[in-house]
């Protein structure tokens, strides 16, 4: 049994040798920090020739972003690579191959996907991947229809839920998705100029309701295996191609929570659009984005009906026609989550590049507001939005 | 560590006075197995004077009622004495004392209650207790808060949802309660005369996929620590007292299971009176059964507006306006699940006194066929009955 250190590089490069699984294990000889997120180390490996061919990531007993007066527990490395695994059964197109894990060590080996780009950087620069959005649904109804009731037996899914019991990542998205954006917050970090709009949210009783709502569902309806965190920074795009990362906040939840977050990260890159790109590149961007959406859902969508159609194996929830009713809440709680994505990532701590790399500021403050006035129509429509083309519709509206 | 064995009458006494808590335990002389369920044995323990002073409760490690050949997991007393301890920190005033409990030998040590009398025994005799559904909707109230996502803290919630995680137990409710009933089955148990009407629901896509929607969130929706089996044989009633016993299918559901299948039982009473008692009697006993229904949601919605105004501990939860919105979707699976235990007790295989006890043929067959016709009626209707009213007036317009 392993015992907890940090690794250091060198610490990283033996254990990639060691469970990389290449064919020539000494040709590794170097390694690169580049975590840039806020939880983990996350190195490259470099052979001979100076190509990364293997990541080794490790969760640190903190927030690193914050510090070590913020600890945070080990085993999500466990959840992580349990979460990748079992989404790699049934999505090995579109999951990060996890080659080997040490709950103990709280590390993982996994494939290198220095090939791609991360979705976010892509989307900043306004570089489009028109398969992207259709990918990203396969996945997300590949990985939801499977690990749900639909598929798994009952048995199996109560034992999932236990071993996908992740209360302390759990806790951070009930704090920062849920609860500080419709509060006075140390951790909120929306423009002071919009300071109004974000008191009309703290004063808005029927958005706190249905945020309210949204937050019992993500408590206690344990619907499927679900990311947890499946932002444009969790999602590697190449030509063609599309890998999932970074699942540490995986947990059997609401279906709508991964999808609505997906959508939501589109739509915060439609807001910022205009404050990172000239006008006509920016329009472009808008419309892809629009469609970008309409593909998400459209795929997923699709992509579960007919799992449904061929793979149920619970016999009441086989029956013709329950799926399809299924999806109509799903659809709901898509456009609920949606909503809490794009509030947490404005009024919130979780700030992203999108809106952080806007040069002007009055164009910041204005995509910003954007973005809230988006997210707060979304949280009181979710329920009275019939279809795609009703919440594209919904969202031109919006500006 | 304890092993398992079969307790004689004579293991019971000696147990009895082990754990039994008398201040005499020499004084316990003697006991009689009085289980007259389907999964258990149960002893009285009587003293000297030959008072019954105290109950042992031991799981068999198959179904009673069937034999070996239906094994079932001794951790269902485990199970139920966890939950009914667990209620009984939150509404001691209606659930069984459980003294004691050792979960290898799968026994339990609990309060004697021979001078109450199991509520569904009186229900057949026409015997009323005006005061007993209020008690019931407060049990519901008190027990299904206090283990909700308003009261409990996050992380003791997903401890407890494992704890109480009861995949064999469920496993009879998801296929008696939501498949066999809609199916053609062997264990079906319906009177032959109602062929067609049985044929009817196993035809009837709509009412099928409803009945998928209420099994999916039993599967899915961990809301509260359930009872899991609260009907009136599980409910002991003495002159302005009732205490709940038998939670052995205890475990983290729905809410409007429980009071859905509270409120069925009362209405295959109100079903059953015109086979049981004279006709005048019959028309009082179905009138204090919808006084009794009315009673048990009132009761249960009160008392839980009432601890969500003041006990909720989490901050969105708590937003003034949620607990009643929350309670509107509790109210539509309240009515759904009672039209599934309606459904479950007259076509499927669990029968009840209620209606094994009508003696003339051709009334039970008109009783389970008014069973089953509401039955159906509420699953279909449930999410379209805006309040407690328009369900009673529901049930008397099913005649």
């Amino acid at each position: 049994m392993s015992q907890y250190r940090t690794f250091t590089a060198a610490d990283a490069v033996e254990y990639a040798r060691q469970f990389g699984g290449v064919d020539n294990p000494d040709s590794l000889v170097d390694s690169l920090e580049v975590g840039d997120g806020n939880l983990n180390l996350v190195f490259k490996i470099f052979d001979t020739q100076g190509v990364s061919r293997i990541i080794v990531k490790q969760a640190l007993p903190y927030v690193r972003c914050v510090g070590e007066s913020w600890p945070l527990t080990l085993d999500r490395a466990r959840l992580e690579a349990e979460t990748l695994i079992e989404h790699g059964k049934f999505c090995p197109e579109h999951t990060v191959k996890i080659l080997h894990y040490d709950a103990d060590l709280a590390v993982m080996v996994m494939e290198d996907l220095s090939d791609h780009a991360i979705w976010r950087g892509e989307l900043v620069k306004g570089k489009n991947y028109p398969l992207a959005a259709t990918q990203l649904g396969g996945y997300l109804a590949q990985t939801l229809f499977h690990t749900s009731d639909f598929f798994q037996h009952p048995y199996q899914k109560k034992k999932d839920v236990i071993r996908f019991t992740n209360p302390e990542l759990c806790d951070i998205t009930e704090e920062l998705f849920f609860n500080e954006p419709y509060e006075q917050h140390d951790r909120n970090a929306y423009p002071r100029e919009l300071e109004r709009l974000a008191e009309a949210l703290r004063d808005d009783e029927e958005l706190k309701v249905a945020v309210a709502g949204l937050k019992h569902r993500f408590f206690s309806n344990a619907e499927a295996l679900l990311h947890g965190d499946i932002h444009s920074g969790s999602i590697f795009v190449a030509e063609g191609r599309l890998k999932v990362i970074d699942a540490e906040f995986g947990f059997y939840g609401p279906i709508g929570f991964d999808i609505g977050t997906a959508i939501g990260n589109l739509l915060i890159s439609y807001c910022a659009a205009p404050g990172l790109l000239v006008p006509r590149e920016a329009a472009d961007a808008r419309e892809q984005r629009l469609n970008d959406v309409r593909d998400t859902w459209n795929s997923f969508a699709e992509g579960f009906l007919a799992l449904a159609a061929e793979k149920s194996t619970d016999r009441a929830l086989a029956t013709p026609g329950y799926a399809r009713e299924f999806l109509g809440k799903v659809w709901s709680d898509t456009i609920g989550y949606c909503g809490t994505e794009l509030i947490r990532r404005t009024v919130g701590m979780s700030q992203v590049a999108d809106i952080k790399n806007i040069d002007d500021r009055a164009m910041q403050v204005e995509c910003v507001r954007q973005a809230i006035t988006l997210g707060r129509s979304l949280i009181l429509l979710a329920n009275h939005v019939p279809d795609i083309d009703a919440l594209i519709m919904r969202i031109r509206q919006n500006g």
